[in-house]
């Protein structure tokens, strides 16, 4: 069986995209990429710097995966167009998360700036990955200015606090036509591995696996969790029921 | 890294534990064993049948495989410690779980006469693995009776409910000292992941996996998740937060 | 102690209010009304019908309620704006709650559109009560926009559900300087005490109210647990704790 | 409609229990207890003392309560029994709380004790309502043994953690007989509620009142919280709905 799916023209097998914030040292990164399995991985636009190759987050990310440059930082819609652009100009590649936030103390994104960037960059051709807070209406908004992926967040990003949104994100999941990739707030594995049974395309981590003790294992536990999800949606799974039933048999083994 | 548990004097690798009822054909064992990579299969004794191989459950279970009979179908630790001779006898070796359950509706075992045939079988040389209530107080009774891990339920058995004793459960992982096997209710992956990043030392599913649409994929998503659970704990997860903290620079990229 | 709060220059000592649809008959309006002690009642325009006091909802609202009417049939904000000023027209005063739904299956609001609504509607001199998506950025923009409240739902309306945005409105209380008012999907009064220990200002309710077996005594039961919801707040709850700690004196006491 | 409930020949109308450890000063509880409306209030034995008026726990219950003294600091069934003893003897009446505790960390409940005291103490001519950790099979034993209700944990001790073992304890309130009584843990009145929702016949609640900062407040504001989902267990709610059904008319209304 394959299981790909399908962003921006590329056929993914790896539903894990993984972030490059807060890692101790770059050096552990493409480890920890190999080690997660990922093959589209998120930057900074500020800290790609193709002049200094040492500072140059690029560099540590193997070649065959997909850059996926984000616009943090940016505080609305303009910002946002602007960094996507720098971006593509750097060399960056046709891919961009968008990131608007003007909220301090949640960091949490600004729908209605996102839908504007959205509309602008995917008419000049950016592959376009917005991150948003799980408002229906927005994601709606979002797929019709041209998003490839909308990008629910599970929980205040970098808390760890996990799949906090559950019930908007499975709106969407069952409302929007492009994938849903849950971003932001996941903290262990079984999290992730919840929001790919409920039928999320892909989860993006960064904070879990950038401040575990042993960030090389936890992206490989991220790793598995994301497949072991993403089967158990596929495989379908039996019912949850209110009272039991016996596995094994019950009665009259010893009285027949 | 070797993360290997022992139980009975045998070194485990694999933390999922399978149990071989309600699969629509007694055909699917082998490739639902052989795709969830466990090496504990549970079995009722009544199920095993030397006499008529085609129906002995007994045949259906790869041969390198721990087989732990279980005393389903007993309503009281004398029934229990007579099923438990029985499959001995019957060549099922020295491990037995014990069930002892006289509530017909949500099938809850009997902490108290569980104990009991823990004590005896225990004595007897046994391997004994007792399915509990996760009362504290009773899984520090069952470890002086002699268990060689302690099963607590999830939740009511084929309930698919996942893991809904998570505080008593914590606390058993805190506080006793043998190893905790979470058994019972648990209905996805995800729930497995998460109690394998409790700190739980092993998974035991069986509703889940043979009420799954297509059961050999769900075996194997459960090894994948308890893989996943495992190696999480192990890594040392990061701190959940209240408040966000931003995984990429936030500020001044376009002011500086 | 007097705990009052301020909408729209009206002081309110009651922080239930309470929506009129879905009542098998509109003749037990009255007497829920005044089980509940809810001094803010909502009703959807359509029904408002001066020509037939029998059919017109406003004459089974006691005359010491404020009126607030809704927009709900509006699908954009032109529509809600609309609504707004016929409900004026019709003698329904300055209040206003705003609902711009064009999502048909889970009912939810379309942010954007509100804010529009909002803006127009607080210039024209509404007390203007938005319902919405609990997203902190929308919220902002509402309150920039002169609203009086903001109205989050705590799931999908007419569902029961209760808190499921928990963690969104619990941002919005802590960030948004008008009075939050939980509105739609609180099934339970323990849902309504938890919106108000949260700091909520208010909570609306209906459907939980109206499809209960006993309108006037759930209606009763809400009013109880909104008051119990906010003197816990204004109490000042202790800590929550991981460990146990006696209620009772525990050692010695046969020891000594 | 007058709705009581009868424990130990006794007919009460509230169903919030107080207990009477932690308070700054037992001056306050009068007070509390008045606010509450609390009819049966739990002491420790330890604290009862006959012949210092000032330190006597009992001079500050006023005389139309219930007193119902615990066997804090019992370790065993014994312990408990000898301790219920010192109390009839010393005035305090038929009814007794049991506690045995050997857990320091938890304090959680030896069922197994419990049940022998329960015995032993219901033969006496005791009102036995035993504290317990809630597993079915040991409720059944103790309604065996003659408990008068039956008082499981919500959550360890003290710790204001919540309903943690909703699932348990609406297993008991289901299949046994006698008045199930949630008692430890609760925090918050919306707590209380819903365990009143869910069918308990009363709540216990001690730490959450006493270190509030304002336990008078708190103590009424739980007083109402209980009532409030009594109310709503007896008024029969409506169902929850998985999607969303309007309250207010939501088509049409500008476009008949």
């Amino acid at each position: 069986m394959s299981d790909t799916f399908a962003i921006g023209g590329k056929n993914l097998t790896s539903r894990l995209f993984l972030g490059t914030g807060k890692f101790a040292s770059n050096k552990l990164i493409p480890e920890v990429v190999r080690s997660s399995g990922s093959q589209v991985i998120t930057v900074a636009l500020r800290r790609v710097n193709p002049d200094q190759p040492e500072e140059n987050i690029v560099s540590y990310i193997p070649q065959d995966c997909i850059l996926m440059p984000n616009t943090s930082g940016a505080r609305n819609a303009g910002e946002a167009i602007r960094i996507a652009q720098l971006a593509r100009a750097a060399g960056c590649g046709d891919w961009i998360k968008i990131e608007v936030v003007s909220d301090h103390r949640y960091l949490l994104p600004d729908n209605m700036e996102t839908i504007k960037a959205t509309e602008v960059l995917a008419a000049e051709g950016f592959v376009v990955l917005p991150y948003m807070c799980p408002d229906l209406m927005a994601a709606k908004k979002l797929v019709e200015a041209g998003a490839a992926a909308v990008m629910p967040l599970g929980a205040p990003i970098g808390t760890n606090r996990g799949l906090k949104m559950k019930e908007l994100i499975g709106i969407l999941i069952e409302e929007i036509s492009v994938p849903i990739i849950v971003d932001a707030g996941i903290g262990r594995p079984s999290e992730a591995a919840e929001a790919m049974e409920m039928g999320a395309a892909a989860v993006l981590v960064n904070t879990a696996v950038a401040t575990a003790d042993d960030p090389i294992a936890m992206a490989k536990a991220f790793g598995l969790a994301v497949e072991a999800g993403r089967l158990a949606y596929l495989a379908g799974p039996g019912t949850v029921r209110d009272y039991a039933s016996a596995s094994s048999p019950l009665t009259g083994f010893l009285h027949e």
